[in-house]
């Protein structure tokens, strides 16, 4: 895993993913006491950074294997992310989703041209039905963070943040990045450190699910006790992956550890202000920014917001928050 | 009023106006029937395409006039452009409301550096308010969009497109602009005559404030009946301007009317789809190419989301009709 493959990414993705621009508001900057630099990947297409890493696994798949097909485990973003990266390369999807996964995440996903396969949870071992489709179909799994090419895909988010960063000026900032099992994050920590070195990656997680945030304390893969249970579904994970967690140890600043209720209102800030979509996940880092202030230095910061998929009932509870 | 007025500011508007991105998605092209493409003036500082054209005034000025600074009449989204332009040119702003403008607004316009002189829409006279100020002070007035400057900052927004949609392979389609005054939608067209011939501009209107598309048909200027009583606020003046109506009436198509239920539906589905906040008069060229599809030739259409800045209630109101 290294720069190389990120910029190797860069090159396959130009043209197919989102450039995603640099937005800010004065407004932000005085609650967060600095200013504060969004880079909104729920701008991305299916709403998420995850489209980036789908579309690098799958464009480093010589074409036989790749024509015969992808499949991937997920019922969130990752899955609309690979099914749209194959429908674009023009290859079969199978994604294998739990029967109770939400009716439109399912439609969705199926939307995007994807095979959904669904198990139960309760009954069922979604790995032996992959494992068992991925061998008669000779399809390839496209793993969501702990895979080289994956991470060098949301690696060139960073890679746009350095050259964006530079254009207005700011050399030295942490970067705080919504964290889940560390793809985007171990990504753009590598596109840094060889773009600009000045600035550093933050985690940012939920309250109870800061496994990466315990583990860079500790030094050590840390877990958590539960996966779900949270609003910010999208980035909570059992652990931090074996590839990315080095990455992260090597070259990121202390996690940053956010409330439902600030996540739910840093997504009605980014509505009233920036005018993008955040999903409760995707608002953790600009709720670090905002809400953690005194565990933050220098006079900017710069975070992702990672995704928008929110259902409209969920974003009503954050507007409500600016009452 | 030309097209090297639109480069020239251009050139004044690089690194301080934003390069809003080209958005679309598949689930858009499906409503549709054909693909649509989404340039998001939301996203360009303060919430609307106004400070495009509120940098490209002030820009203009030469210093000492600037230096005295300026004065607009607004409640809107051109009072935030000139207000947000005026500071980061660090010259004063006089913003004149109505006394009975909502109050985030005037709280908006004063946080970003105008001072908000106030009038009472029922005993006094704005003009003559503004133009004492005016004579005091010294102010230039900045028009909302019958000015040259303006224009050709609004413009601005044309020669992106022109490039963008070249990237993504379209040379001919409808670009279909949200339609007030016609500062937007004249200085695109005149960007895409000289840029991208092929493509053709057509004013969206709200239903009972359709000036321009009446003024269109009959080839003279028309005046609506009603200036308010529309969630379309920002898009609703009196009657084309005359500076602009005649660019109108050489380079653009037939009129879009749309209902305000289409329009809150067009701000539901720019949530749910491209993740970006549309304020209703802002949703009106998404609402036509979704609503009126016979009305529209051709594989591709372009439409501008104007603006985003509306209230949450409003908002709420959008996300309804998603159920």
């Amino acid at each position: 895993m290294n720069i190389e493959m990120i910029r190797a990414a860069a090159t396959r993705l130009s043209g197919h993913a989102r450039v995603t621009p640099l937005l800010n508001s004065p407004f932000l900057d005085d609650i967060a006491g600095r200013r504060v630099w969004i880079k909104p990947e729920c701008l991305q297409h299916t709403g998420s950074f995850k489209f980036r890493g789908a579309w690098s696994a799958l464009s480093a798949l010589d074409e036989g294997t790749r024509s015969a097909g992808v499949i991937a485990f997920s019922s969130g973003n990752h899955a609309q992310g690979v099914a749209l990266a194959a429908q674009m390369h023009g290859v079969p999807s199978v994604i294998v989703m739990p029967s109770d996964a939400p009716a439109l995440k399912i439609e969705n996903t199926r939307a995007l041209g994807a095979e959904v396969v669904l198990y139960d949870r309760g009954s069922e071992d979604r790995d032996i039905i992959g494992a068992q489709l991925a061998e008669e179909r000779g399809l390839t799994l496209i793993k969501p963070y702990d895979e080289p090419q994956v991470i060098a895909g949301q690696g060139t988010t960073g890679l746009e943040i350095a050259e964006q960063a530079a254009a207005v000026g700011v050399v030295a900032a942490d970067v705080i990045v919504c964290c889940g099992g560390g793809g985007l994050t171990s990504g753009i920590a590598l596109a840094l450190e060889a773009d600009a070195p000045g600035l550093r990656v933050r985690p940012a997680e939920p309250e109870g699910f800061d496994d990466v945030t315990r583990s860079l304390r500790s030094g050590g893969i840390e877990r958590n006790s539960a996966v779900s249970g949270n609003i910010c579904d999208a980035i909570i994970t059992p652990q931090p992956g074996d590839l990315t967690f080095p990455i992260m140890q090597r070259l990121c600043g202390p996690g940053l550890v956010i409330t439902e209720d600030e996540a739910l209102h840093a997504m009605a800030l980014a509505f009233l202000r920036v005018k993008v979509v955040a999903e409760p996940g995707g608002a953790a880092a600009l709720a670090a920014a905002l809400c953690r202030q005194d565990q933050i230095e220098g006079d900017d910061v710069i975070v992702t917001i990672s995704g928008g998929n929110v259902d409209p009932a969920l974003f009503q509870r954050a507007l409500d928050t600016l009452e």
